[in-house]
């Protein structure tokens, strides 16, 4: 659907004819394309508000929406306050907030006291909320009637508010005081008899969020139940906004993407990868792997403390690679299981213990048969006892050790309220490398002695 | 929500008085919920279908639909055909199809006879289509309409269909042989006028889906353009079902979770942590880690031949583990950063070149960065000037061949039609280790020659 528009030309040197067709053919496209098309220019932040003014104005507010929020914050500083304020009106409040918070604090204080008082108050509300919570992505247009409706006069109302409605397939039913009693989805109300009271069609069995809960959990009460909102209520029960399907697919997106970034050892950024300064790149990347390449100076620096033992069997360096390998795949394994499990509330913390035995278990059986394999390999080659003996035991020990790391540490992380994914990442993969090294180098020892 | 349930007492030995709170309790909650207490109960399947059978026809049929596909096929396995039929002519097509698919042959031609004409003709339709497409897992339940209608008229034939649609949000206006050419949103069509003609207020920039089209890309289609639903059509864009909004949210975290465990190199699995039997786990995770010991052992082999240079010189074992951990993450960092950037369709196949260039520099900023750091750390130890010369050198190297293998992998492997997330996995690490360890102690050889 996109393709490459060079709207620095459009906009200085094309003829009238030409531009005309250029615009004619954007405007033909479903918004999220022309956002898609914007994004992927060179153009600056005045040029593409003024190529949003010649497209029109529904279609380029619904536009401007759907850009990313870096684009429309550089498009709002870039322009007075008067010419962009139909662009913030028309978008969702919750985006409207999030874009009103990026922005420096004088664009912002341009440009509202010009927002309409009722949207004014929105942002009011909405200001407060923690990011990450439902209360930060909760839209507050939603349809709202009291339950003395017949179906018939419920349509009518709902056709006086739709206009200003981000959804009106599930209409929620609230008392004087805006508790939320009930639900009727759209679906219904049409299938209804008309004269049917509200009251008597509704779903009395609500489900819905806590304005602080995290939108993760949102995310997983939509997806649970199939829902295509959820209501989200305050602690006193009154209703203060529906977070819809659109964002939780958004904020699922940008979760996994994170959860990705943080296994690889790759600082979060949003950019897409080829925007991406290659400085910033950089440094995203360096930091990360200079902290690494230090941690793994600890596996080194033991290495050097036991030169010794090194010298007097130097086939011990041979297999510390596999050794290593193996533990560190196990106890990868392990991390990204349970760290997944946790996320789908699979695990939770009071599994600790049950945890614990079952990891301890499959790292004991794991151990032994991958140390029997060790075993065979460094006899088949050495024809040595003593050295496959070291193997395989070091093998079994710090396997069954990096296992249980791996398991474990993300309840940790979690008690300690950190992010369990950070397990999964490279970071803790060069401790287990560290202790690793350490219960070989003593099982090494300890067994030459005894031979 | 959910608590333990022991279901086997409930039925065989709970007085009447109990079982009937027991039951009335349950019947009060959401589907969902009592799917989600009968998954967590280790009730035989025969118990489950009897349980069901006690909530009453509504709440059964719709908690039986909301059951995992395995516990699904147990249950129809356990009991006879005439006894399930209720339960698998309420699915929804596309899921009743996976299921006679999973079930016993003889299971399925008991049960086959017994489903009403229509809903055969739909599994009919439906069976053919190829895993993982969007014919697979749409629906056949969706609101189609002729043009000629007006609102009014559309309404009322809402009102007929709808009791047997999956989602009438929106509607999909089609000619007479099926071709689509618009739709209307419920919410459109409540706000219209009642004597509109759907002509004049259907929208016509349809955005559909082939029905061959991959699952991840119809759910990146939906997220993008915020809808509920999208049309699925044929190759001669004839409308053959849609693919819904829950759906998707469904297939991103099973993606996501595909993901997770190739990275970490668990065989896919689809049941809960704990519910998962332990053999089944070993195995699972067994079988990787026997073949990647088996590759690391190419290390092993690579060192063994180079024992001349290492007796000669025994500190050069000591670099290994960093040298190789830092290379394994930089080709990891790379590696993730490009999968995910696919799977957002940042980058496609075309930007080979243009990846390289990018990533061939960043390859040789990050090596010389962090071989610098590496010399003063030998030197620093050591004062050995060689040894210092020799560990950087080989970090650049290795460094820039594992950032390009990360980066490129992922492309040649989807060229190939392979998965680009294997490339974030061990197997790929334990290749890189190789390739690593050859280039390392070529270096040093050559240098020792130098010195």
């Amino acid at each position: 659907m996109s393709y490459a528009l060079d709207i620095g030309h459009l906009l200085e040197f094309a003829d009238p004819q030409e531009r005309r067709d250029e615009i004619e053919s954007l405007r033909s496209l479903h918004p999220a394309d022309i956002a898609e098309i914007l994004e992927e220019s060179d153009a600056e932040p005045s040029q593409l508000v003024k190529l949003l003014a010649l497209i029109g104005n529904h279609k380029a507010v619904e536009t401007f929406a759907l850009l990313s929020i870096e684009i429309q914050q550089e498009c709002l500083e870039a322009s007075n306050a008067q010419t962009m304020l139909r662009f913030v009106e028309h978008m969702e409040p919750d985006d409207r907030v999030d874009l009103l918070k990026a922005v420096d604090e004088d664009v912002r204080e341009a440009i509202m006291p010009l927002i309409a008082q009722a949207e004014r108050n929105d942002i009011r509300k909405l200001w407060h909320y923690e990011e990450g919570t439902a209360g930060a992505v909760m839209t507050t247009e939603y349809a709202m009637l009291p339950q003395h409706l017949t179906v018939a006069a419920a349509l009518e109302k709902l056709r006086l508010q739709a206009p200003n409605k981000e959804t009106i397939y599930y209409i929620y039913i609230t008392d004087a005081e805006r508790h939320l009693i009930g639900t009727i989805s759209l679906r219904d109300l049409i299938m209804a008899k008309p004269s049917a009271g509200l009251d008597v069609i509704m779903e009395t069995l609500v489900i819905s969020v806590n304005h602080y809960m995290e939108v993760e959990e949102v995310a997983a009460v939509i997806s649970k139940y199939d829902l295509l909102a959820v209501p989200v209520v305050d602690k006193e029960n009154r209703l203060v906004g529906i977070v819809t399907v659109d964002d939780v697919l958004d904020i699922i997106e940008a979760e996994s993407t994170e959860d990705f970034q943080r296994i690889s050892a790759v600082m979060p950024f949003d950019e897409e990868y080829f925007k991406r300064p290659l400085h910033r790149l950089f440094w995203s990347r360096f930091t990360w792997l200079a902290i690494l390449l230090f941690t793994s100076l600890i596996s080194t620096t033991i290495m050097e403390l036991n030169a010794g033992v090194l010298n007097q069997m130097v086939a011990l360096a041979f297999f510390i690679p596999m050794v290593m390998g193996t533990c560190g795949n196990a106890g990868t394994q392990s991390a990204t299981m349970v760290v997944r499990s946790m996320a789908l509330g699979e695990i939770e913390l009071s599994d600790f213990g049950r945890l614990f035995r079952r990891e301890l278990v499959m790292g004991l059986i794991l151990g032994l048969a991958l140390g029997l394999m060790a075993y065979f390999r460094v006899f088949l080659q050495d024809r040595n006892v003593m050295l496959g003996c070291i193997v395989s035991t070091a093998l079994l020990a710090t396997l069954m050790t990096a296992n249980l790391i791996g398991a474990l540490l993300p309840l940790v992380l979690k008690k300690i309220k950190l992010d369990p994914a950070l397990t999964a990442g490279p970071f803790i993969a060069t401790i287990i490398d560290a202790v690793g090294i350490t219960i070989y180098f003593e099982i090494a020892f300890a067994m030459m002695e005894l031979f």
